[in-house]
């Protein structure tokens, strides 16, 4: 059982993966390449029963689980950082405060072939993927001890992608992390001084000078951040308020769906397919909905080194200004 | 002149820094190698006018400024993230907050030989660096538009080391960083409820159960700290209860010195010479002594990725519990 700690600090908990124990030996030197001959990856169509038997899929009604006849499986981690049984067994040692690591950590197999990211699939498949990222957050949101899920994708080795074939993540704890925290509390505090939703408010100034636009659609729109972090730093938020990810109506799927593939071409297709990692930010599950906060999802390219200056200040060094990786982002075509 | 912008939500800072404006292509493929050739390196004496004019040195009397003759040089940074000329500009553009990139950013070269770190400097040289830091520091907070400054040092490719010469880095800005205020901010609300101060609290804990304690020194100690985000993860902080490390008694230096380096050889003997960051936490420059805050060094190994779950939360998975890694680092011996 892994275990949650409380840095006494700043209040950001940590996973303490004991069941990964590793080594010193373990690190050193690079990482095992996490290719496959064709035929051997695990998450391809026929493999089935490498992986931990499936949670949920879609997959034609005259196959069964853990057959082939699917296009999307969800399955446990293999190596999961939480584990779904157990109490939480709150303790405090002097300063420090733990918990067990309970949660729940699933893979979404977001197709049967073998693509390497969201751009080898059909719009349609892509509005598939959307539909179970819903449905597994409508399901963990039921238990009581969960109250933050938080889905990602990480495409590309320095990424942290440890297999290529194109899948998605969710990690659900029992604690609200850090980062949520921190932006619940900004956009209250807007809301608080301005009587606004500061992400609505955003949109309006992004539609507005359109600088750092992307895509901007009926439904959703796309833009580089004032304060990008990293070079093409685009996120993506649905233009009506909407606080959960998981009350978005079924109807604005395709049209997100739609507008995540033009995205993703768009920056494989301007950075030569450079790693990067895709985040959901939306409502904690013990939330109801709020005036102030608004779901989005984040994509980061990995494409410059996180060095000493940013792990000490949380301040970023970015060498593109946003305005700049947008047009490129909107001059490069969205077709693949 | 590069641009300090705000996010709006988080109210963290980052730097566009325009003038290392990069194109997509930049991107493409690995970063070249900056290895140099012997006799190459623009750190190495005799090179001296390959970097700007030094801004300090530690040299013999009898020898001249940017010419060979010293034991540590400080240049302003090449590539500078801010600027040290100008005024600060501050505007707002709708929602969001600007100001110009004014700071300092430079480098100390530790020596004038080509170590790849500090584990190949002296005790006493190391000293003479920990002075350098101190002189820096007092200089710079003479500045009133600088409001901190953080030293780090990068060593290893993956720790974003651009050049392979040990040397540190030393940015200040006008602008506290989310991280410092963070820390303030979760130690002020420990002591305004206990009382004390939580590092000094931390400090008696960990020479208490031993644990985590890799190095219990009479005016230093250092250990791993309770909620380490990364494997290896080591902390040093002084005994006494200090807020400014420019503040730092010079008869203490010898003592830093020895233990740093003491650190410095157990984490490269123990994980094979891999890529870490050091980082120098510190009160910002505007604040008198606190009762609360207590200046500390951070070292932390690079040795994991840092994927989509992590940029996503704040909210780190460590696979080598503190405990383990303190273990091997007390077992292994400090001598070089």
């Amino acid at each position: 059982m892994s275990e949650l700690r409380k840095d006494p600090i700043l209040g950001r908990w940590v996973i303490i993966a004991t069941e990964r124990a590793k080594r010193p030996d373990d690190f050193k030197g690079k990482p095992a390449e996490s290719k496959f001959k064709p035929g051997q990856c695990p998450f391809c169509e026929g493999n089935e029963k490498v992986t931990p038997p499936e949670i949920m899929a879609v997959r034609s009604a005259d196959s069964r689980p853990n057959e082939k006849g699917w296009k999307i499986r969800v399955v446990p981690n293999k190596f999961p950082a939480v584990s779904i049984e157990g109490n939480l067994d709150k303790r405090g040692y002097g300063v420090y405060d733990r918990m067990a690591g309970i949660g729940a950590h699933e893979v979404i197999i977001e197709s049967p072939d073998h693509h390497a990211s969201m751009v080898g699939l059909s719009e349609e498949q892509i509005r598939n993927v959307l539909w179970v990222y819903r449905q597994r957050m409508l399901d963990l949101k039921k238990d009581a001890r969960l109250v933050f899920a938080l889905i990602f994708k990480n495409v590309g080795d320095p990424a942290g992608a440890s297999l290529e074939h194109t899948h998605s993540q969710l990690v659900a704890t029992p604690i609200v992390p850090i980062r949520i925290k921190q932006e619940m509390t900004g956009s209250k505090t807007f809301y608080d001084y301005r009587g606004r939703c500061l992400f609505c408010d955003i949109i309006d100034q992004e539609k507005e000078v359109k600088q750092r636009l992307v895509i901007d659609d009926e439904h959703f729109i796309a833009f580089c951040p004032f304060a990008s972090r990293f070079p093409f730093e685009t996120w993506i938020l649905p233009k009506q308020h909407l606080t959960h990810f998981e009350n978005t109506p079924q109807g604005d799927l395709p049209a997100l769906a739609r507008i995540l593939k033009q995205v993703s071409v768009k920056i494989e297709s301007v950075l030569s397919n450079a790693a990067y990692n895709l985040l959901i930010h939306t409502t904690p599950f013990n939330m109801d909905e709020t005036e102030y906060y608004h779901w989005h999802i984040e994509i980061i390219p990995r494409i410059t080194h996180v060095a000493g200056y940013e792990w000490g200040t949380g301040f970023y060094i970015n060498p593109v200004p946003p305005e700049d990786a947008a047009k490129y982002l909107r001059e490069v075509s969205d077709n693949k």
